[in-house]
């Protein structure tokens, strides 16, 4: 019997070239070693479909992935405890469950969210450097929850999708765009249908710069609107951000 | 003019042999690292004091050092931004400032905190693990509650101490035991006038112990009032032990 799993998986992307396989370039990546402990398990090659593509560095406390396998060997219920003790500490199944045939880790998505996680201290913290962005110059919180407001609904995001990007349909539907402030942590969550390369970076890059004071709240519409990358701020490197959830 | 300089040091652990240097070793400690940076800043030997020592793989977030020096040549003011652009990230000054001659690290140390950090979740969280001990197991976070209000006050807490330390007063004071939750992190803050060698690891190890119902929580008084080791839990592993504070 054909059975189709969904997994939940946790990582620290510190130490991988991102989620999906790069064929022959001998980079890790996540998508390989979920698939090389679940070809173990199987005994024959597994392929998984990942929600997210996330980039080198980028880490995950929500990804999810499914895989389809004929005579699965492994009770739905202990696939987390089987593949939690073959893979290595930086990544873990948070959950397993059997789905429809139908369900597919990337298309079936309704949701994701994003965090960006940010030190807002003069000084790094040690014990957050490899999960947070430091920001150490004074930023006004308030103006940047105005420019992260407008954010929401649907629009055309192409000013936040890197150059190069392949993908011809630029529009999205942010639904949440919330940021936290226990100080030092600034906490930037972000869900949307879908999301660009870089978007979420850039996002956060545009509103530091915004709390920053280098661009006024107001222009984060114009910025939208203009559809050019070039008046967004820089993408914020990979290390701050994490893939919380999937909805589906 | 001779200066007396007290600095405050957040360090991740992970990387290092604990606090104290271990000449000759070739292991590399904390000690080492802030003395090395400083003679560089000084062009001479500068040794430092340190509040506590911490073991290996223990962190810290407010940990306390000072150092003598004459024709110190760095303002006080830009301490720490001259060390910090010269130690490893995993090492940060939070703050640098002049003290009287006879202020001393530890011997004028009137209080110090530690924290011990647990993941209590089936799973372990990959961006947890390098400062949060994985306790799978369901603990009564109450019960755990009522055993650590027994180790306030003055006792003789030798049971606590690890074989082989040296110290012969093993009597200390607990001003504060405060364990809190917010699932799935659990953690122990300890205030005390002073900690034996490895005391807070062994009082977690005795808390989980009654957390999981080996040992009933009004046992801990019992334990205590043996002065025997072997009564009480095991050694938690060093990486979810963190110096928070230390007061003068």
């Amino acid at each position: 019997m054909l059975k189709n799993i969904k997994l939940t998986v946790a990582y620290d992307g510190t130490n991988y070239h991102g989620f999906q396989e790069q064929r022959g370039t001998g980079l890790i990546t996540i998508q390989e070693v979920l698939e090389s402990t679940l070809s173990r398990l199987a005994r024959k090659r597994i392929q998984v479909i990942g929600a997210g593509r996330t980039d080198a560095g980028v880490h995950a406390q929500g990804q999810v992935v499914n895989f389809r396998s004929e005579n699965w060997p492994v009770p739905t219920a202990k696939i987390h405890l089987a593949m939690n003790s073959l893979l290595p500490d930086d990544v873990a199944i948070l959950k397993a469950e059997e789905v429809e045939s139908e369900f597919h880790a990337r298309f079936s998505a309704k949701a994701k969210t994003y965090r960006y996680s940010i030190y807002h201290h003069p000084v790094m913290s040690p014990l957050h450097r490899l999960y947070y962005y430091h920001e150490p110059r004074k930023l006004d919180i308030d103006i940047m929850k105005k420019a992260a407001a407008l954010l929401l609904g649907t629009h055309d995001f192409k000013c936040f999708q890197s150059q190069g990007a392949t993908v011809k349909d630029t529009i999205r539907t942010i639904y949440r765009a919330e940021i936290t402030y226990e100080p030092p942590i600034l906490l930037l969550e972000l869900k949307g249908n879908g999301f660009l390369y870089n978007m979420v970076r850039i996002i956060t890059g545009t509103l530091c710069n915004i709390g920053l004071g280098r661009t006024t709240w107001q222009q984060m519409e114009e910025i939208i609107k203009s559809k050019n990358r070039a008046l967004a701020g820089v993408t914020a490197p990979p290390h701050g951000l994490s893939l919380k959830e999937v909805e589906y």
